[in-house]
């Protein structure tokens, strides 16, 4: 590692990661959340927030009228992207700069953004002046709590002007303007979100749309209209600052900003604080009382944020490490909980998630806030049909609809079930949910959750093809692939797997519970699908991905392009269809043909263009996305397989490239800080070698949850088992030690694992005494063990 | 008039407006449109441009994913907006400037956006450069053409780089990319309309999802992608202009721009010409046939431009005038037929018109193509219902929907039929339309014009309540009263005269037809509707607009806000129900309530919030569109009831006012040129007197065709009738006189009107012979007509 380099990118800093200039990874960004919203900052100043209404809505919107969509990779930031700034100038001189960067883009002295569990701020020293500027949010509202701190370093007084500058942008076609209010101190933007059809009025009037920039102090001037501002300076020199004072003007139809001024007279060594609150409003009511509540009350605003760090602070889970991998250590410690907690506990902000996310997110919060876990999967069955059938997304409002890829039929639902359950059970041995009675979305006969299983796994046995392997319809795991199957008979590779696999998973539970005969009636239809994929789909060195409803095969060797997909692979492994033989050559091919130096290619080699006989997936961009692309969740996939099989080295790779690389070369060109993982890595790494590597910069992904159960049950081998706590580690063969603090059904696990050069066979010593085999059971809760692990060299 | 002040802003230049900085009215815009596409192309260079596929498309984007809707009024323009640039860089001195203004916003020596009647031009003198900037369409395809000329005007020779520079903005999150085809010598930017559900994808692989800049000659570099063209300088001074060269570099999932660099060396007053298509394809192919025939064929770019001004001057309408306002001659003999025809031959450029926009917008058509109105009336009776209800919208091609306000209930359908018809048979006596033929969208059975007329005039009849006025359901003319009656019983004033006046129209045709009875029933249910109006309606000083679902009855005196509204005071006029007294105090009240220095507003005072039992109207802004604006569809109507009263002196202050009126500072404030009519100017003047007057910049408006009809059948008094044409002009009372070409049935009329002191009663005299009275008969095709009218002083 060259840390001289890697330092002049980025540095950790404690629980923080601080990125020290602005334009060498212009993408780099972090994200805060609560219940009811979650902001994206850019380390450039560029913000994308969005908050529930139930629905995801802005306040704050580009300068057009935008799209609504989910959230897009690779966001393409421009000028007047809406962001979060302050535009500080020099009043003897003139010289204007601006915080963070965006929009004026002078050079700093001094640059940090630090990205904070519970907070993002960005420490400037520039001209003279050292300002610092940090988000963080309320626990309980939709709103942003501002703070700039300007001190002055030099040894004169300063007359400065400080203008804190929150575009609102196109608000709607149908209303907006925009006002200073002064006796809510308030600069008040109001909009009426357009409509067509007169019953959307009366849910429409409901809608917080107002967006409101609620100041500490009172400003000396402020401007509503974002032309009259920028004038004929633009962004980077607005008209306005030439001025002694803004316009006070109002907007009337007319895109609106929230621009104030701030008189301010800076004796040396002095500092002056600013604090402001941004966010939606349905009335002024709710601005006053925000008012009331940050800046009024004593101490309002401090205990918001504390009360915020607190909320963040639930979502340590239940492991820490020490390990020779300082960074893997800092992202298990700090940010991968937080990360699934964020999925987990706000399930991505969406009302509908797809049922096999809701299901993985919450798979995750096994290891933060187990109960969470239990909840969703009642929420689920109860939305399951009779049939066995599971919707394709889970609604959690009364008002949710199934929208954009849910309304497309996917035939995986079922799988995860007895998948995330295993982890579940694993971590807190609370076999006593599936005794839990549950009705469904067509009947209200309440069932058990063991029955509501055994309907999910009918039902993936009744979706099969006379072949035996799983219909695919329009799509399974992979959305894209939508064209394979639509006219009924396509069928998929992965999916038959996945689903011998979710079988297994279930007759294990079924043998724990003692149904014996379920077990075997269970693990015999495993087989089946096994040997149904070995006879049509093993292509020699490799499985197919699937066959077409015109019954090509494809994802095989005589393709040109998508000649092997990752997931088949992964879960021949994991449904044990793979013999020894067969798992050697495999490996091999992933090795040769979809490694690359950022992570492992979900397909290769990139579509470049729409192959008809196999679907949508050719029409991703090729060298990011599903096309090609490092595919984090599909990687962790085969990470879970590769500890399944004992390749512990190789899975190290595969989780280590999941994080930015030991050199500043590697982090510039994925342009991610290590505070999440991202959704993918762009690929297809041998034809577009000048993109490869890139990150999405999304962090909703399913990746993190099967992380850290690869933590709990692979890397570390400290996993659940109805006994107790069973020791596996499968640490990298140049590791020569770990030390561990694990939380565990309501104890503590301080654990040593080291590698000691004359043993034969691994042994297991608690609080000083040696265990007769690697499970440690009778563990007592609110109890602290010291564990000591040794293995051999 | 202040000229000096006038001529500083703007000028007329024979049939071309001129702009003379891009900075006084920086919203002003032209338009140009074939079958095909249009574009609206802004004094600074942004440009809004759509094309037909058969629904609009974009080929140029805004820098993120946009909303698909109809175009908005006061387009917000923005730094990355879609626009067609030039960057000009002196390879001596670096400095850099851009044509026509944005993005570097260098102030020139001299500015000129010109708009032409088949061209939009602009002239510059900037950095000792002469430079034209021109754009042109293809007469036939969605082609834009583009010719830049650079001459020399100093006595040094220069050295120069040209870039031309059209941003091409997010195409699609699924896919996109652009490079240079050297083969080709353009820029091909590609990708994929996104979709969720399968079946769009057969639909949506037919769209031209590429663009493309095709380059007459070879650029020496170019650089294809968005950011790293601007690097960390910005649009107004891109990193790539401080490299010798371009990066040649292609776009892989990054936001497209086409640049091309082209080195120059340029003697003392030596010149270079440059040219370019830009536009969309769906292969490779289209673009090799457009440099074939732009750039191969001898002359071919110059055989295109002068096609397309040939299918312009297609649109020259039967009147020229020459009177004493010649702001007024300019307008009429060359923009307002030229916006007649756009909207009627192109349907604005959308495959489902408003009913009523398209019976109207062909009703203009009558003065410029007499048989589009022929087609129209047959295509949209085919889509009447059998029971004489009209649908909301006309669909122009077999794939099309109704969308958008076409899927909410309006009840005035019906009444365009015969207003518009009466325009048409005017001009042309083809009385012989009404016995053509025509089946009904819910019944093969063909019946007769006259009779789908007849059973259209039977349900506005049927459509009344107990009171005898018509229901208004979810609308009438004006669309954004969705709520008066919604629960299906409140009822419309306006369209209860409108009704009454669409009776008269169609009695007049029976009877020109010999269908007295028909033509006296018509004639006693039009009375019935006018007393319903006088006994429910009339409020003591002019009519009330409506009665709501829960009996209140609005736009009457005691209302504060919406307290008179325009049309049903002019609509009483037309239908006859408004006695001379009541004529008399309506005309006062509108003059005091309404009347504006920028034109007569729709309703006052404007509303402010949202009022539940008047329904959507008040959410418009305040100032702006329906609300309180100087809605130029209205004042047209307006215009022609008091030609019907006989009142041509407010007449011609209401039409002078849709035009910018006589000093600078009406201009300013409007920031129109005067080469459209806009569909409002901004109302509530006296509320909000900082924003009244501004234009929507939206050319698409029905109001252009009543106000060729008010020039034909009102101003200039030269109106067809069975017999002939007839003479009967209301010239406003300060014109002494004016002189007419008058194209009609064939023959050409010349025109003289003039006052004579002596006279006591008007006189025509064709070719020297003075007529038995106001009426020439005995119209003979070919031939040309001295004609002399003279009016009593």
């Amino acid at each position: 590692m060259s840390f001289e380099t890697h330092a002049a990118v980025m540095q950790p800093n404690g629980d923080r990661y601080e990125l020290l200039s602005p334009v060498k990874m212009p993408q780099a960004a972090a994200f805060l959340w609560n219940k009811y919203m979650m902001i994206q900052m850019n380390c450039r100043g560029y913000a994308t927030a969005q908050f529930m209404q139930p629905e995801p809505a802005k306040y704050a919107h580009a300068p057009n009228l935008e799209a609504k969509t989910f959230m897009q990779p690779e966001q393409p930031y421009y000028a007047h992207h809406p962001g979060r700034f302050v535009y500080i100038k020099d009043e003897q001189s003139n010289d204007i700069f601006s915080v963070p960067y965006e929009p004026v883009r002078n050079k700093a002295d001094s640059f940090v953004f630090s990205a904070g569990k519970s907070d993002i701020s960005w420490h400037l020293q520039q001209q003279g002046l050292k300002v610092t500027w940090q988000l963080c949010l309320s626990p309980d509202e939709p709103h942003e709590l501002w703070q700039l701190v300007v001190t002055n370093l030099s040894s004169t007084p300063r007359q400065l002007s400080i203008y804190p500058y929150f575009p609102v942008g196109y608000m709607s076609w149908m209303n907006q303007s925009a006002r200073f209010e002064p006796q809510l101190n308030a600069i008040v933007c109001s909009s009426v979100t357009p409509y067509q059809k007169y019953p959307d009025y009366f849910k429409n009037k409901l809608l917080k749309d107002k967006t409101f920039l609620l100041a500490e102090r009172q400003p000396d001037s402020w401007q509503c209209a974002q032309q009259p501002f920028e004038g004929e300076g633009g962004l980077h020199a607005p008209d306005a600052l030439q001025q002694p004072e803004l316009s006070k003007d109002d907007a009337l139809y007319e895109t609106p900003a929230c621009v104030m001024q701030y008189r301010l007279q800076l004796a040396p060594g002095a500092e002056q604080r600013y604090r402001f609150v941004f966010g939606p409003a349905l009335v002024e009511a709710e601005i006053a009382a925000a008012r009331q509540r940050y800046f009024s009350v004593a101490d309002g605003f401090n205990q918001a944020q504390q009360q915020y760090a607190d909320y963040v602070a639930q979502g340590q889970g239940c492991l820490q490490i020490t390990t020779p991998d300082k960074a893997l250590d800092n992202f298990v410690n700090h940010w991968l909980p937080r990360q699934v907690y964020y999925h987990g506990d706000v399930n991505r902000l969406t009302t509908d998630p797809q049922t096999r996310n809701y299901l993985q997110d919450n798979m995750g919060m096994s290891y933060v806030r187990p109960q969470a876990f239990r909840t969703a999967l009642l929420t689920a069955l109860a939305q399951q049909h009779r049939s066995g059938e599971m919707p394709d997304g889970i609604l959690l409002h009364p008002d949710a609809e199934l929208k954009y890829i849910n309304q497309v039929p996917h035939t995986d639902q079922c799988v995860w079930l007895p998948v995330c359950l295993s982890a579940y059970l694993a971590e807190t041995n609370d076999y006593a949910v599936l005794q839990q009675k549950v009705a469904f979305s067509d009947s209200d006969e309440p069932l058990t959750v063991f029955e509501h299983l055994c309907l999910a796994m009918g039902w993936l046995l009744h979706k099969r093809d006379e072949r035996g392997l799983s219909y695919i319809e329009q799509g399974d795991w992979c959305d894209p692939m939508n064209m394979v199957g639509y006219k009924g008979k396509g069928v998929s590779g992965w999916l038959s797997l996945a689903a011998a696999y979710a079988l297994n998973c279930w007759a294990d539970i079924c043998q724990q519970l003692g149904q014996y005969e379920h077990a075997a009636q269970y693990r015999a239809e495993a087989n089946n699908f096994n040997q149904a994929v070995n006879r049509h789909l093993w292509d020699g060195s490799w499985y197919g991905r699937g066959i077409t409803d015109d019954n090509v095969v494809f994802g095989i060797s005589k393709d040109v392009e998508g000649r092997i997909y990752l997931n088949p692979q992964s879960w021949a492994m994991l449904s044990g269809a793979a013999s020894p033989e067969q798992l050697s050559v495999m490996l091999s091919e992933i090795d040769a043909q979809l490694m690359t130096p950022f992570g492992v290619q979900m397909l290769a080699p990139a579509y470049t263009a729409m192959r008809d006989d196999v679907g949508r997936v050719t029409q991703k961009h090729p060298g990011s996305a599903e096309n090609g692309s490092v595919y984090n969740h599909a990687a962790a996939f085969y990470l879970f397989a590769l500890y399944q099989v004992a390749q512990p080295d190789r899975a190290y790779q595969v989780l280590r490239q999941m994080l930015p690389g030991d050199d500043a070369t590697d982090y510039l060109q994925r342009g991610q800080l290590p505070v999440y993982i991202p959704n993918y890595y762009r690929g297809a790494w041998q034809q577009l070698p000048r993109t490869a590597g890139r990150s999405s910069q999304l962090f909703n992904t399913g990746t993190v949850h099967w992380v850290y159960r690869c933590l709990i049950e692979g890397l570390f081998g400290v996993k659940g088992c109805p006994q107790g706590l069973q020791f596996n580690p499968q640490l990298p063969s140049h590791w020569p030690g770990v030390k561990l603090e694990r939380a565990f059904r309501g104890a503590h696990f301080s654990i040593n694992i080291r590698r000691q050069a004359d043993l034969t066979a691994a042994q297991l010593i608690v609080n000083g005494e040696t265990q007769a085999d690697m499970v440690f059971s009778n563990i007592m809760p609110g109890q602290r063990y010291q564990v000591n692990v040794l293995l051999p060299a």
